[in-house]
């Protein structure tokens, strides 16, 4: 049977086409510029690309194209009811889903309660919701939250030192985000540290956006992401942790209003921000060059993970494994061995050999006695949806 | 001879007069309320304390009563040439003073320049500044800074992942503050480190408000405070480090102005805004008493020191000493008690029963077997203040 997953933004939906007995992607696809003219259409499948323009009003016309394809243009299904189930990546759970849910009527409006909480994605996300109910009335539709591996968090770890009346009023905590991969690698640390009770282990998931957490028998106990993904370790386009004092500063001098300054800090901040890229290759040739600018970015990015994963021992008091994971955590040998340079005091010896070698596959990275083990694990988040819809949907029958 | 430190306030000035010989303070006091009806006066000197009332119109006014208190009434000194030099805490030294410095026209041109970077503390210094110059033409003017100390950290731990080019234009970058108090305490970790070479420590001054140092052979490498007081460790009433998108999370949700948030963020948040009170024994007691509120925030509090050791055992690659100070690091055995539990992986090990024991000394806490010494530290800004105008003054001459 196949999954298929979706990804609604304000003009986009990603998607992908999962075949649960087999564990693979049958197909994947993005179209972009709904309800502009000339909507991008790309679809891959069968080790080929299709693009295509198209015009395409609005997110349930891009349902309709993206069935169309799987049904009648790439034959990978032969009819809807080849579909188990259809899982929505939904960014903000909020504080009352704490892990995937079948969406009914009553699920739908608390995801749109929490609306105020990710006032960009929520209301993209609930379109693709209402959408793809009106053109697949019959099949099970599925919520799988951006948030809900990290509800696990301690008070003490997810709370604010804000007005406790506001805080409460407003439900401003830390929620973190990323959280189908961090589940993901969270699953594959218990595997590979033989499910020894009490174990532990620091997830640094860096790719365009980058988060870590901290995990003891796969419960999240601290996340570096916060009431909005903004915060945490410094990202391609986002500051990450900056004194929030600086948003205030920066309306004065500028003369810019709030949301323009978020706007600065989420999209031009960062590495971009730093070095005027935003491509971690970029920033790598720029950093050969001599290009200090470029130099800099890859030392704070550095150094702003190493200190997180300082942080995450503390909160832990020690870890059995550091896990790499997403774009740049697997694929950047470089990044990884900037990140664990001096740091043997704490128990983490890169073997720099092991560390180069490319591969797409999970591996030990770590030298022999490195006190704690340091992992690259690719992540899954397509596999955390399909397997969640697959429990959700034959759960319920 | 004798150095007068001031500290000025928007409506107050606080002194003290030091016996540089004799190594001891001789008096102190505080004018509060200049400007208002009714201000309230105190002397402290020789074991008593006076307090009146008197109308202070200004700052001017203020070190007038100062002198006078001193002169004729204390008779601590028999004229103003007594006074060797006046010692300026100012708050914001900008990236021009990395050290304090005599107050000549150009440095007071400059004190007032970096004006924009604490709107709030800056004017009322350069007040004290003047009118002390007025008051005592013929002695010399000393500013010391509380962001000196930190002008050593290298560019990748002060500088922040923002647009380049607006951080450049309006000097956007950490700071850090409470620079005296950690200098003095950085210069008594060397003592008791027997000035090894590369000793690295992490200073821990907690009291209303926090900040911690990682300093490695007496060389500030990173600071939790940022371009302003309020970013780093929870305080007594700042919120510390908090994702930054809270401040326009609440500026829709409330209403109110980027200016009202961060005097909520300054002035009600913290270890206030969590239990309902802002002092440490009170929160205390309260705990004992079974407070929930209470409770957690002395949890959350602990955790952000924690994790802010761990940071920066990552940025040192491991450290030989933790060293706490300020009103709350030297006298709570239960703040230092819960910071210090659970760090055994990263060589932490606190003697219980040494925490315990009250006393004003200098002191080591850790067990025999603890790989970093944990020592508790009283902090002595005034003696910094004091030999940097004895220094400065002496020097010219």
């Amino acid at each position: 049977m196949a999954i298929l997953s979706v990804n609604c933004g304000s003009s986009s939906l990603k998607y992908q086409l999962y075949d649960w007995d087999a564990q693979k992607a049958l197909a994947s696809g993005l179209i972009d510029r709904i309800g502009l003219k000339d909507s991008n259409i790309v679809h891959k499948y069968a080790g080929q690309k299709i693009e295509r323009k198209d015009n395409c009003a609005d997110h349930q016309t891009a349902f309709h194209l993206v069935l169309d394809f799987l049904l009648k243009e790439a034959k990978l299904i032969s009819s809807l009811a080849d579909i188990e189930g259809v899982g929505h990546r939904i960014v903000h759970g909020g504080v009352n889903f704490s892990a995937s849910a079948l969406i009914d009527d009553a699920a739908l409006a608390e995801i749109k309660a929490n609306k105020d909480l990710a006032p960009l994605h929520t209301p993209p996300n609930v379109v693709g919701i209402e959408s793809a109910r009106e053109v697949m009335p019959d099949t099970p539709q599925v919520a799988i939250f951006d948030t809900a591996f990290h509800q696990t968090m301690p008070e003490y770890a997810y709370a604010y030192a804000l007005n406790y009346e506001l805080a409460q009023k407003y439900k401003i905590r830390k929620y973190g985000f990323h959280g189908s991969s961090h589940r993901y690698v969270s699953e594959r640390a218990a595997a590979l540290l033989d499910n020894r009770p009490g174990w532990k282990a620091i997830i640094v998931h860096v790719g365009n956006g980058s988060s870590l957490s901290a995990v003891r028998d796969g419960k999240c106990l601290d996340t570096s992401m916060g009431l909005t993904p903004l915060a945490g370790v410094i990202m391609g386009t986002r500051a990450g942790d900056i004194d929030p004092a600086i948003v205030q500063f920066l309306v004065h001098k500028t003369g810019e209003t709030v949301e323009q300054i978020m706007s600065r800090l989420n999209k031009e901040s960062g590495m971009l921000g730093v070095s005027g890229f935003s491509d971690q290759r970029d920033i790598l040739a720029g950093a050969a060059r001599g290009d200090t600018r470029c130099q800099l970015a890859l030392q704070m990015q550095a150094y702003s993970v190493k200190k997180y994963i300082g942080a995450y021992l503390a909160a832990l008091n020690g870890a059995d494994a550091l896990i790499f994971t997403a774009g740049i955590g697997e694929n950047s040998p470089d990044f990884r061995q900037a990140v664990c340079e001096n740091m043997s005091a704490l128990g983490l010896e890169l073997d720099v050999a092991k560390n180069q070698e490319r591969s797409g596959a999970e591996r030990l990275i770590s030298a022999p006695d490195s006190q704690i083990k340091i992992f690259v694990v690719p992540t899954n988040e397509e596999f955390i949806i399909a397997r969640d819809v697959i429990e959700l949907v034959r759960g319920k029958n």
